[in-house]
């Protein structure tokens, strides 16, 4: 494996003083830069996804163009359900459909704890052939979906607002919700020691809808898990959990021992600093709606976000991921005003 | 105009001690009740909102049929944009869409502020009428959408996950968007005085969006102009502000002199009181999807959120909307819950 010449990244989440705050965003290989429409045109969301080649050119796309200190894996967290044994079809713009969802104990026998290897091969080999591409220029992160947000598309077979038919699932039947937490939960430990295996620098596991939990929910489906990946895993790979709008449970998390927290833009960074303790790294907080303010605003703006984290501690990204209707000027504004910005 | 029989939510809302925690629902008057299911069959939603028999039978169905504490006006926070000229189309389980939103400058010659008098004169009517058939048996809330919750289907023209052309829109038009907003504001301040004129005995403004604004935008674009709603209805009524997910802002937004804060269940009671200070009456904050519970669950739930909330300057709500899909049992379960609760 080669030397990175590029391991912000690596040397902020080890705690260390860097020269400047390493900067990525979330789905920064996606919709809003032309280059992946051009792939998106001629193949298939899933096909992507598989096709290592493909993969690969995406996952590199915004290294390239953006100038982004990291790459992240192109992929989507539904692979795991997937593999896990449940059909998912993903709309282009509509979002994801799991034609038969999980809905009681009976359903369950559908379910599998796969062996990773066979099942999510292709993602392996598409971190093999990024590392080898990307030639340490910037690390490579790895993901995926943190259980409890699995499990609310596995239940609920599609988006949702509110996701109250998961949420019904595990208050009716806690028993059978626990099960499949916890089987998910040994599928994401296997995929993510062998993304980490295969060359994955870091691995994030995201709770898109951690947020829809109240305090005592969160700990109980969500945590609960997230907390076995993080053990599992921490000794292995660096690991950043993001749990959007889990504000309540900030300090849990950072007990988990995980190396890096993410954050939303609801939460000041202050408070988040205050929360995590002074030594967690935290990831974020941009809003994703403000790159689509005019580049002058947006430099104003996220020096002011560079400000108030100080510098330390600190991956700068945005608070949820980009938005497909962003200038890729914007986009580029965002990621240098990051590299020119030096504490005060 | 008659005494009221229960004034509980009154007193309550006064900083008075009182026998028992007051307890209604958001969106009481709605799908999940059976009875209402069958005046939804006969007429459109503008149809019900607009006749005051309509809107007056659905208002006092919950007090009749799960008997709560409080009586809340049938209506939608749509009809202000109607009333100032927008075209607001109300498709079932579709949510709102607005044919023509406002875009640029120019759009803004479509929008009025109207005499609510000759606008929504139907929604006095209905006022009148409810107090009159309620005979006193409990109070009725009032109510209107907050500024920017009402900003945000003004310019995206439908629902959305993340209403980012809404903010979209602020953020690269501030000085159209901010006129908008006190124009929304200003017809917002006549038509909550004549709600209670026509004798409202409180008041709610709601900011369903207020919680995917950072602090900064929920003070510039949210708080703003909730303040000068406050400040302008607060020596005549009673007035209870819910702005769900904007957890960060609830010191400010209990600085502005409001009588009730409405918080969902992601905060915790403790950490709310905390941030809110300890005269503040605090309404909520039941995660709605949990009355989707067992009925014993539920009684445990509810039991544990008004231990937390303590049984003082606590009106007992849920954190956002009853969800169609509720059994009329469970709601009752969560009344008389409440009814049935006293302080250890």
């Amino acid at each position: 494996m080669s030397l990175l010449k590029n391991d912000l990244l690596l040397r902020t989440l080890r705690g260390e003083k860097t020269e400047r705050v390493p900067v990525w965003m979330m789905r920064q290989a996606g919709r809003y830069l032309p280059e992946y429409l051009v792939i998106r045109e001629k193949y298939g969301f899933f096909e992507r996804c598989q096709t290592p080649e493909l993969a690969c050119a995406i996952t590199i796309q915004p290294v390239d163009i953006v100038g982004v200190d990291a790459a992240i894996l192109f992929s989507d967290i539904l692979v795991v359900p997937q593999a896990m044994g449940l059909e998912v079809q993903l709309i282009e713009s509509k979002g994801p459909f799991l034609p038969d969802p999980i809905k009681t104990a009976a359903d369950m026998s559908r379910v599998i704890v796969p062996d990773v290897e066979e099942t999510l091969g292709y993602v392996f080999d598409a971190i093999k052939m990024i590392k080898r591409e990307l030639d340490g220029r910037v690390p490579l992160i790895g993901f995926a979906g943190a259980p409890w947000t699995l499990l609310c598309y596995m239940v609920q077979g599609k988006g949702s607002k509110t996701f109250d038919e998961a949420k019904a699932f595990c208050y009716q039947q806690p028993v059978v919700a626990h099960q499949l937490l916890q089987m998910i939960t040994d599928t994401t430990i296997s995929y993510l020691r062998k993304q980490a295996e295969a060359g994955a620098d870091v691995v994030q596991v995201f709770d898109s809808w951690g947020g829809l939990l109240g305090p005592e929910d969160f700990e109980n489906l969500s945590l609960k898990y997230i907390r076995q990946i993080v053990t599992a895993l921490k000794d292995i790979v660096p690991v950043i959990v993001f749990a959007k709008g889990a504000w309540q449970s900030i300090p849990e998390m950072a007990a988990t021992g995980a190396h890096g927290l993410g954050i939303d833009w609801c939460i000041r960074p202050e408070t988040a600093r205050r929360m995590a303790g002074e030594n967690m790294v935290l990831q974020g907080n941009f809003d994703p709606a403000k790159l689509l303010s005019p580049i002058p605003v947006i430099e104003k703006e996220v020096t002011a976000m560079l400000d108030a984290f100080g510098g330390h501690r600190h991956i700068a990204n945005l608070g949820h991921g980009i938005l497909p209707n962003v200038p890729v000027a914007h986009a580029k504004a965002f990621v240098d005003t990051v590299k020119n910005w030096r504490p005060r």
